[in-house]
């Protein structure tokens, strides 16, 4: 589902901040099980996968990343993605999306049930080059056939652009490249494009640019956005996004995961934290709090490792 | 020197967001040798807490709240605050202000060389009574008397109002309440009033309101916003109060401290993440971020505790 749902005033204040408009409710793209699980040191057992995804989906989550069928050579962490999708308890009305690099991975996820799949591009030269072992357009071509294969099988296809605000080994990243790749990968299919701060160093001033330059060639309504935190600037460019409209935000439940092949990459924003945000601001997610740091609480315990999510924490003291 | 600076267009950008204008310069009160060491578990010796303060000038701050004259029976942490205040290497044109509770407190800063003092006050009525044992009307009173004092004596007073978006016994807090605070701590002589969200479960939903009916009765370049972290909110709700005009920030260096008084407040939002993400958007603060880093990994490291800092995290690690 692709809901567009309606911008409206948030509230009536005086000067300038009175004129943003926020969406009325935001979708949570949840990548915990997939970006967050690939990139932990320990390798999680099926079936606390799928008790994981379970649980996020009770929590109220509608769009849950449940895995990806990258060669197991790659991503040993999520060698199970078959028996995964197959083992949760799929509830209609949640997209349960997984990662797919290539025609043989699209396979795979069609057979085991896979509705919806993502790609995985960069707007860093060196990043895709290191990342995917091809050029930018390398990569646009390769996507460009798993996308028309997958749509022509009825799938949905959603987009990763990665180091939208910077590059691990090329630093500053054009926002017109971005821009570029963005639409590129709607015009060969993706119904949704993430735009994915990968290394978190970009600041509220870096994601306003960026978007600026982005939905003038794609619109806003196809548009999410991806940030780390490992800088701390995540929610500051959430609020960003927010402000030109975005509606569709990733993020990784207790802060699981960050990326392996990007120096000093971890950290995804949390949901928890996310979620209180945007609740604090009025804006609806339909996700529970309580039972969404249940559910990060139970993973973070199982990985025993302290929760990333500053929610979790103070909630979890008081 | 309260050096009221222009503002301008940040940048121009399509729709609602181009309209947002930010401060030019913004100034940061670094409040780590005082808000911050007064809550460390460790007590630290005068001469480091000394060369804190030295190193954090020589980063470039220009306001170090330095350290505390209220009764060491209360804040054991700060008894040292004449030898401190005596000990820095004070710098021409750089503000130390200290807090002072009471005017044996301010003749106390007056003998040790205080130009500026801090009063505080809350805009809560229980966090008011927990904390200074009087009500909100009480503390006014017994306020006033020390800043005429102060004022009379030359000295320039800032003021503090607590618990301005959430109180840890009474929870949500009326904006008005907080602007009828502000507003009579401005008319008894301070120059400005630091609005601290004391326990962090502030959202810019919440900072965008309070802002916005404060600043009807205390215009915007006497206003300062003291954000803590303990959600991950702290530098959302910055760049919200940035967008309102505010362009003065209190921060501690590596995050140091929180309130012994507030349950679950701990968490200053730490300078090095405010001053990245202002320099990413362009802005100033005269800070120079290598050096500030340098201090807080100096205060941590004698402290034997990792920074709270999420961007010296990033780059101690790279």
């Amino acid at each position: 589902m692709c809901v567009l749902y309606p911008i409206y005033f948030y509230q009536a204040t005086q000067g300038a901040v009175g004129d943003a408009v926020y969406p009325q409710f935001v979708q949570i793209v949840e990548v915990g099980p997939r970006d967050g699980l690939q990139n932990e040191p320990i390798k999680v057992p099926t079936n606390i996968k799928i008790e994981l995804i379970n649980r996020l989906v009770a929590a109220g989550l509608r769009t849950v990343e449940a895995t990806s069928f990258v060669s197991p050579k790659w991503v040993p962490q999520l060698a199970d993605g078959t028996e995964v999708l197959k083992g949760i308890d799929r509830k209609p009305g949640v997209n349960y999306p997984v990662l797919v690099p290539n025609l043989k991975g699209l396979d795979a996820a069609i057979a085991a049930g896979a509705e919806e799949i993502a790609v995985f591009g960069a707007a860093s030269e060196s990043f895709s080059q290191k990342n995917i072992n091809c050029s930018i357009e390398e990569s646009l071509v390769r996507f460009s056939d798993v996308v028309r294969e997958a749509v022509n099988r009825g799938l949905r296809v959603r987009g990763y652009v990665s180091c939208v605000l910077g590059c691990p080994y090329e630093g500053k990243i054009s926002p017109h490249k971005v821009a570029k790749v963005a639409s590129a990968m709607v015009d060969m299919g993706c119904y949704e494009i993430s735009l994915g701060d990968t290394i978190g160093v970009g600041t509220p001033g870096e994601m306003d640019l960026m978007l600026s330059e982005v939905s003038r060639l794609v619109p806003v309504n196809h548009l999410a956005v991806h940030c780390h935190n490992t800088y701390g600037q995540a929610l500051a460019n959430i609020l960003m996004a927010l402000q030109h409209g975005v509606s569709v935000v990733d993020s990784s439940v207790a802060g699981l995961g960050g990326c392996p092949y990007a120096k000093g990459a971890s950290g995804n924003v949390s949901t928890e934290d996310v979620v209180y945000m945007l609740h604090g601001m009025g804006i609806e997610t339909g996700v529970d709090l309580e039972k969404l740091i249940d559910a990060g609480n139970f993973i973070s315990s199982f990985l025993n490792r302290p929760t990333s999510s500053k929610v979790a924490c103070a909630l979890s003291k008081l």
